[in-house]
């Protein structure tokens, strides 16, 4: 199997993780986003600007942002879901961008109220907005490995969405497999149906078990970008009490196991998931932070 | 990446699950068998025979496995530690027993009482015994991708008892993730230095996330047949509150959704799963358990 020398992370808890947690104060937020700011981590993905009466959990995203320290080597990015909240993260001072738009139309329309044909209208004018402004777009693909109302999504349907993302002028496509329906052959037949020049960036969730063997084969594949949430924060959507995003932890761990690079110090991101588990006030259910990295030995009897 | 038609699961809950969960009554343990001979599964490691003052999860072995049925399609196993062991596995009745000896000097100590050596000197009369009663040896290896007192494990010594197993007659080997810390580098290294006639297993644990990852990765170099344990029954040893084996279900889920025929009904088997979290009496950390397969859709909204 191929593996790459180095593997460049965005950490997604702050945002997609607390967004699927019961609110946290903002005084927690912005510790939590300041603890990964010194981990390594070269991307997180901090806050989104959406409605806050659909999603108070980021009600105070420009709060958020105003108060967090900004390190000079990271690249901090906030999630839109139009036009409108692509403004106000540019507003906010944001450079990356990430709008989203699922490949299932009734996730699109469950998720941002709206067609997706609707939302790929206003690509152009969103990449044209973050280019007067010298800031980048990412489109997010949500349910591109499967949709809980719409069971399989034909790979052709999130193609079909990365060439108007490309036609748009993003600068990235990301693939979201946002409730854990991704395996080993949904992101062999995604990678086989979709071809752009683009940067590619896959999202797991780890809430059938799959999401380490998910990123194996993107990474047999070429991927070399991957999201992931410290401590595994944010649960699955459609599912109450399973486990949504792969912990950064056990991502960090493997690929370090592995001989690939990551530049994230593994005990520092650790200690970080465990100040996540206080913030969210429940046993996250990441492998590495419950029972420490394969390094951590047990005394000899 | 290369995959199988078809992979061979033996399901491991009645013995490795239930010997690390707080001792279950008799009637439950036969309820537990009873329902997995049900499901597809082609085999059951049912029992183990080892001292009922070590591990008294297992006093009532010999009562357990008389009265359980029996599926004529399936195969029936039990572990035992020593050539003592085998001898009430054989005269129990079973024809097919596993010799647990461990890679690590210190483990093998720990969980057997005895060097790695004394192990091995005893294969050749737990092999001629087994093969006088025409049953057969299967030498399990613990600690194959790393032990929790010695951390790292040199292949090499992995691949030492595989020598001593073939020349003593055995006629599988399985490597053993006690504690998961294999990883899919873990996994290619042991296979680079193995090299034996015999057919070969893999029991991975889900300690720290990787054990589809490793899975698929032992795939791609041909091993067909795994471990595996029904609503991952059975924690982590040495991490109090970790998971340990992989879920049957899961690894079923996934090699399913791949193509790769297992013979099992899913949802048999999820159904068992749920049987087994009745029987131990918490809930169990299977995502497939909680969030159903990837096919079990939400009602559109």
């Amino acid at each position: 199997m191929h593996q790459p020398d180095r593997v460049s992370l965005r950490e997604v808890a702050p945002r997609d993780g607390l967004q699927n947690e019961p609110p946290v104060p903002t005084a927690d937020k912005i510790r939590l986003i300041d603890a990964l700011s010194r981990t390594g981590l070269e991307r997180i993905e901090a806050v989104s600007f959406v409605s806050p009466k659909a999603v108070p959990q980021m009600a105070d995203a420009a709060e958020v942002w105003a108060a967090v320290e900004k390190h000079s080597g990271i690249r901090y990015s906030a999630l839109a879901p139009n036009l409108r909240g692509v403004q106000r993260a540019l507003d906010a001072g944001f450079t990356a961008v990430e709008v989203v738009v699922s490949a299932s139309e009734t996730h699109n329309r469950a998720n941002i109220g709206r067609s997706v044909d609707q939302s790929l209208a206003e690509l152009p004018d969103i990449c044209g907005l973050a280019r007067e402004q010298l800031a980048s777009i990412e489109v997010i693909i949500a349910t591109s490995f499967g949709c809980p109302f719409e069971g399989d999504i034909a790979p052709a349907q999130v193609a079909r969405i990365v060439e108007a993302a490309e036609a748009a002028g993003a600068g990235r496509v990301a693939f979201g497999d946002t409730t854990g329906m991704g395996t080993p052959r949904r992101v062999t037949e995604l990678l086989d149906a979709v071809d752009t020049a683009l940067p590619m960036l896959m999202h797991f969730h780890d809430t059938r078990g799959t999401a380490l063997a998910n990123l194996l084969t993107a990474l047999d594949r070429g991927v070399v970008e991957f999201d992931a949430s410290v401590g595994g924060i944010g649960g699955c959507p459609f599912a109450p009490g399973a486990s949504g995003n792969v912990a950064t932890e056990e991502v960090v761990h493997m690929l370090h196991d592995m001989g690939v690079e990551t530049g994230v110090d593994l005990e520092a991101l650790i200690r970080t998931a465990e100040l996540a588990q206080e913030i969210v006030g429940r046993p996250l259910e990441s492998g590495v932070l419950r029972a420490g990295p394969r390094t951590s030995l047990t005394p000899k009897p």
